[in-house]
């Protein structure tokens, strides 16, 4: 998406890229200008680090960061800006063992001072959701966009059960 | 606080009052201006949708609430709004049985579309850092705010640490 | 069936349908008229309240809801009708990563004074199954039905373990 | 309450009587007559059988029962009556160990045809209103008290809204 | 195996077979006379608990019992025999959802005076095992041949480990 | 109790003591002989597995081992003995963190081949009762007793219905 | 302990050291000289990452950290040195509420390339014996010393059996 | 690897092979000399011991133990040496149902005195990289390799991101 970028998303892996390509999918239909990176709270910690701390300066507003099993990314960068971080717990990882409950208490059980949004285990796209209504309330157009999204979800519910169940 | 509420905090029960004072005293220490009102999920639905419904147009920005168990408080109120909805997942109710468990998985396993902002179990302060977070967005003023709060959690520790453990 | 429903089957999403088909088929094999219908909680709460304000009304007597993740379809109802809902946790939606668990608990976990009937994870028939014991209360021919598929249950025992363990 | 008894509570041990008291209180509160007994799934099956299969030959409409730990009570009772069976999940017996996690597992994952109705872990008094919605189906006089009640719900939140915090 | 039975092994469900075949294999291999029958806790009480009173009588010394999900096969053949039973949680029934653990928690959380010998989840084989150490108290040949079927075991351990790292 | 002991309890700490007393309670109530030790399968292996390979000869016939956390104690008993052995998790340790669930599957998963006899969490008890439903298999008179004993708590449960609930 | 220190222990918080006191006790009693500081993966990252740089040159061998909820301590610990950094899960925190799992599942799971050794839930003790284990493999006297004291482990499960159960 | 092992790898079985493969392949890709070899708490105890209080007089430094299920082979390897033991859960075994949680908690809560430093579910390759951790605290040359490796993990990152993000 052309533009600054107002929100940055951020992988611990490249392999977590098919589990939060949702995100990015999401921003672009709502046309807000998005980045994406490559970085690891535990692998990189300066770069993780230096990317939370220079965010605000470089004019984004809001960060996502899904990774898997000891999910401490979000915390990371949670613990070096003041933005928003929202994090997506991955059910991922060599394992696979831990079907996820480990990225979600990792992810969300975080100290008093340093919060993560967290949403649903594997919930790119609700992250990106989530990312727009903190945007919408500084941009009224968004907002009313949001509503309209909303209302689609609406009515593609009462089109699915009439298709399905005529009548309904 | 004086002033157009900010933020709208929603109890699921009156005996969660004590679980959930923290986010009153956050927003109060940031001076920011907020209401708390009772409703619940279950046993009100009418009065928690139209207190989502009415909640952006009343000047609401963030809504924050708290609930034990089938802890569906924070998604109700996120299926009526597009404001930001953060949801503190409380081990309360008359059981006590599931530990909390119940309430996080009931608070953050949203459907695509409709997510809530998920704090820990028992986070009620950090839902009023998140929703600072999220105001400080629209508010450089309180950004500022939240830096220097950061910076005295740093002063904390380093001090606690002095404290106890002199020369470190 | 023909006739006027006296059950109705409320999908949280059509995707959920191969995991609730069974609901329909058990209460088709006791010629029990239902409809079914898709509402969400949290993308249409206006659609699903009003149909648990009207059930009622229309006749129905009780109702059955199948919903995953943060599984708050069938409490959304309990809470806008007095009539018995039957809440089947699904192993469901994008994740699937917290294995059923999630919705069972979202499902069984309601608050005092608002119950909802909780049947297995997956237990689509059994919520049909459990709906037919409730519409036996008030109806003899269909309790000498029910009585007899009991009979028939412990015949297929029987027959099955002659089948492979001869003379037992 | 006086008259024959509607619904049957069933203990399966002594110890489990504070935590189940809840489910009288409510019949009583709506004055349906029922009655209460003692038996084991495990240490007396022959009595816990016989009063199944006798119950709906002595008038009794619903039955409902609580247990801990490995909590077989209502699922022994489904298997021998064809009577709607609410099971509640107790967090008791001797070592308080798997925090009601197992009786609710024990108490809801019934196979295919012989349900059991399932409330909250100690939801004794859901049990109850439960058990009462499924009377309302035959009883219109019952119905408009549950509706009665379902108001009390809705003006209890109102009020302790009121009274914790005016004006909301 | 011919002569009189001394284990009885009972399927919950004929779907259960492959599951808990192995433990006939093992009784097999010992030569230990064996039976295995179908019944059901909740589709057929009155057949398993005939068949558990019986069954010392019959000359029957042992009871394995496998079944999924609320498993309560053996917990029900444990309150109608006072020889010991053994109990195998399977990760079997329709939904796979909960992962073995509601039967392990179901067989295993039996109350003060009815226990159940409960195996790991799938562990078909080892109940057989433990029936012929229970068998052994009174069988001194088969006390040998349990030790050597040990000694196997260690000779097992030492010729892989030789054959896919010579030298260890 | 005098005589030559037939069940050697082994406790993991002398802290466990207050957790397991009620094995021998119950095995001094049918007068069966038995003795208790303390050992630990990981301070010190040697006396754990000297014990267990000396059981037998010394006339023990059941091995009961109640431990906490990662409890090892029956699995080392069983890996050296052919005898039964019988395990009880304990929900115990400096932590108490994992609720009993950690020495549940530490003690009932064990590998083919090498079975432990589990019983539930905090079910010293049950052990005990276990043990002497082995014993009884090659005494004729302790079977007889624990027929009694069924009796008594069938017994008591009537009592104790009428007792409380007069009439039932 | 007197001394360049060898092993630095890390808390998380000021209200964790009643919980990691047995580290520093367990180090002084084998004069193995270690220190102490609070530092905080969230709240003051730069401190975590500066110790953890600055350990190595500093002379220390080995780092414990001890942190609850969503604990990264260890792994912000690990992510900047190439010490062995080992983790003690604390059930600690305002909420208590997901009992230690949350802490062990955040502190284990760590990914390929940056292990934490990772002891029990509480397990302060047996991190400092954890770290002397590590420090023997360089040290032959602290070898002689842990030997020792595996004896003295093993003397006091004797000596505690023949004071509880004389003859044992 | 040529030279006398430094570590050693213990299997819990043949089939455990796969899940294990990892840990040599790091330690031969830092040229650390290392064996493996098969043995089972259960099914050998003795060869499980006497593997352990030979290690350190055989010059092995560290030994990494690979199990499922009810994992107790690295803590019986910590019982009987004073090396440091490294405990690798596995989510094998022939029921795969515990997903991995039985085997991490039978690895990770050991009793005060002898502790198992536990990685990761599946994490055979972080065991390696946790022992190369131990050795590099005697070996500046090991040390440096370590150093460059983790530089080797933040250069990966780096050219991973521009790869697939390019500019970040």
């Amino acid at each position: 998406m052309a533009g600054k970028p107002l929100v940055g998303v951020v992988l611990g892996s490249a392999s977590d890229l098919p589990l939060m390509g949702g995100a990015a999918e999401v921003l672009d239909s709502f046309r807000i200008p998005h980045e994406t990176i490559i970085s690891s709270a535990h692998r990189h910690p300066e770069r993780t680090i230096a990317y939370a701390k220079a965010a605000s300066g470089r004019g984004l507003k809001v960060l996502i960061a899904g990774a898997g099993m000891a999910a401490h990314l979000a915390g990371v960068l949670a613990s070096s800006t003041i933005l928003p971080v929202i994090g997506v717990p991955l059910a991922s990882g060599s394992s696979h063992a831990a079907n996820g409950l480990d990225a979600l208490l990792s992810t969300v059980q975080m100290p008093t001072g340093v919060p993560v949004a967290t949403v649903a285990i594997g919930g790119a796209k609700n992250a990106a959701y989530l990312a727009l209504a903190m945007l919408a309330l500084g941009d009224p157009g968004l907002s009313e966009k949001l509503e309209a999204f909303r209302e689609v979800l609406r009515l593609e519910v009462e089109e699915k059960s009439r298709e399905l169940f005529p009548g309904t």
